[in-house]
């Protein structure tokens, strides 16, 4: 009986921002994440005979276009282990666009972990990091729970993410809240490249990352949520200031997000322990402890009514139900 | 009789951010500005019987916390140029808070032409540059108007401002829109000290100012106005991505600041000509033409109802009245 695999989203707290190889998607920087616990991807596959795959996602059967980047990705792992079969995949995702998180973290990690299922593959968790990696860099992360280090490597055997503490007994959660406004977007593939390409601080970029990462590895072993909050939120902070760098500059904040800078900036002039980190897109996770996240909540909801919240812990790595 | 001393205030197309040596206001790298026409300081010195300087600020006397930086300023000009009388100084200062711009530059440039005026120092340029310098670094530029580049130096005799073209037949006109919020501010000293003390790019930053300024050097000379647009634009979207990557991070952009940058782009897409410069605040200056002033401006105000629109144009330098 094959199992479905269930793989969860993460946030990183250290960046991934820039590929070295577009093709194997290795990165410029090792980067670090938080695995979540309330978003998530279910999927089953089941060997087929036929010469296609077919993609179903939340029981919508996907057309070429839909499913090009699945497939082609079939074709990679397909290629990696010389086989020939073709898949139906059925995939069930539990990451809404309202929380405002990727899904492609944990979609390629669960598409990863359904084919080592159905194939009988037996891949240990650096090969199934290296698998999911080929689909999505930040889905390398999501194989594993906890706090979880994608080592940037040299090629594709190099490349995986590694557990830095599964189940760590830390007073960690996060707040994410969803700007309710649609703008135009740049692809965080697009903005990665332009980045890389452009901004005079790159090189400056890929130094920073290799020290913020020690220091928040320290902070947490030493369970020292202030230096943790401290070090994400600049982190990210230095992240989006490559895309202001860039040329042409681009920036993927709203008018909100700076709004929310600010509220958070006053919250912890209060007292409050609340740390910003923000990704490809205007949407801000607010870094809290299991004590602020209630005030914090609150706070954002009274100053910003066109806003979503969402609370998400910290989760566990794949696993077959 | 002695004549009042009037300069103008300036806008940076290459931003001055970061000082070498805070005493003598030596800068990390050259910035380049425009000298604008509607925005000036009157400034009349004369000599006073008296211990102490008086200074009046648009016919208020000023107390002794108000004029505490004009006052050392004074000390420094006493001492630079061996001399003991106390000044009774007026300043009518015609850079209104609504229009957006500091008044530093054309504050202490007027001034220290004052003081040239009055004790007849027979000051050149060059020499008054360092004076003004010594006031408030922009203020360097303030002697001359149209293009303008600040020298950085390396002592107080080698770090003063040179024309570039002091009457430039070229089509640019400036857009200042201000954003009637007051927030709490970063002062630009304390902003540049913690950007050059703590934003792991400051290195870069001083590589890319001495590669913009030849650019734009060579886009003024040829009349480029596409080039001379798209370099201020980089350069002042670098400024702030150094206060993003400070640590902690911290940002002078209001969430309208974001909305005036996207509406920026609209007009841009639109083919009309319109590049954004910000300095150490929130508001936003519009680089436009002549034939683009009018569209840009209706266009600003139509979509956005709390800001204030003012138009300047390229201005001179100081001048005796």
């Amino acid at each position: 009986m094959t199992r479905t695999a269930r793989a969860y989203t993460n946030i990183a707290l250290i960046k991934y921002w820039g590929k070295k190889n577009k093709q194997l998607k290795l990165p410029y920087t090792n980067s670090l994440s938080l695995t979540l616990d309330r978003f998530y991807t279910d999927t089953l596959a089941t060997t087929i005979d036929n010469d296609k795959d077919i993609i179903t996602l939340n029981d919508q059967l996907l057309n070429d276009a839909e499913s090009k980047r699945i497939r082609n990705y079939l074709d990679t792992v397909r290629q990696m282990y010389s086989f020939d079969e073709h898949f139906q995949i059925k995939t069930t995702n539990h990451v809404p666009t309202s929380a405002g998180f990727a899904s492609s973290a944990s979609g390629f990690a669960a598409l990863a972990g359904a084919i080592n299922e159905t194939k009988q593959l037996n891949l240990d968790k650096k090969q199934l990091s290296i698998l999911a990696r080929n689909g999505s860099g930040s889905a390398s992360r999501s194989i594993y729970g906890g706090f979880v280090e994608w080592n940037a490597g040299f090629d594709n055997e190099s490349s995986f993410a590694v557990p830095i503490d599964e189940t760590p007994d830390i007073d960690l959660t996060l707040l994410s809240v969803v700007i309710n406004q649609h703008s135009k977007k740049v692809s965080s593939t697009v903005g990665m490249e332009n980045s890389v390409k452009t901004s005079p601080f790159y090189s400056n970029w890929v130094t920073l990352v290799s020290s913020e990462i020690k220091e928040i590895k320290q902070a947490i072993a030493q369970k020292d949520l202030q230096k943790i909050g401290e070090i994400s939120e600049h982190n990210a902070m230095s992240m989006h200031a490559l895309t202001l760098s860039a040329n042409p500059s681009f920036t993927y904040f709203a008018p909100e997000t700076i709004r929310i800078i600010q509220l958070i900036k006053e919250i912890r002039q209060k007292g409050i322990f609340a740390y910003a980190t923000i990704d490809a897109g205007p949407n801000v996770k607010i870094i809290c402890t299991k004590e602020s996240i209630q005030r914090v909540q609150t706070y954002i909801e009274q100053q910003l009514s066109n806003v979503t919240t969402v609370v998400a812990n910290i989760g566990h790595g794949i696993e077959y139900i």
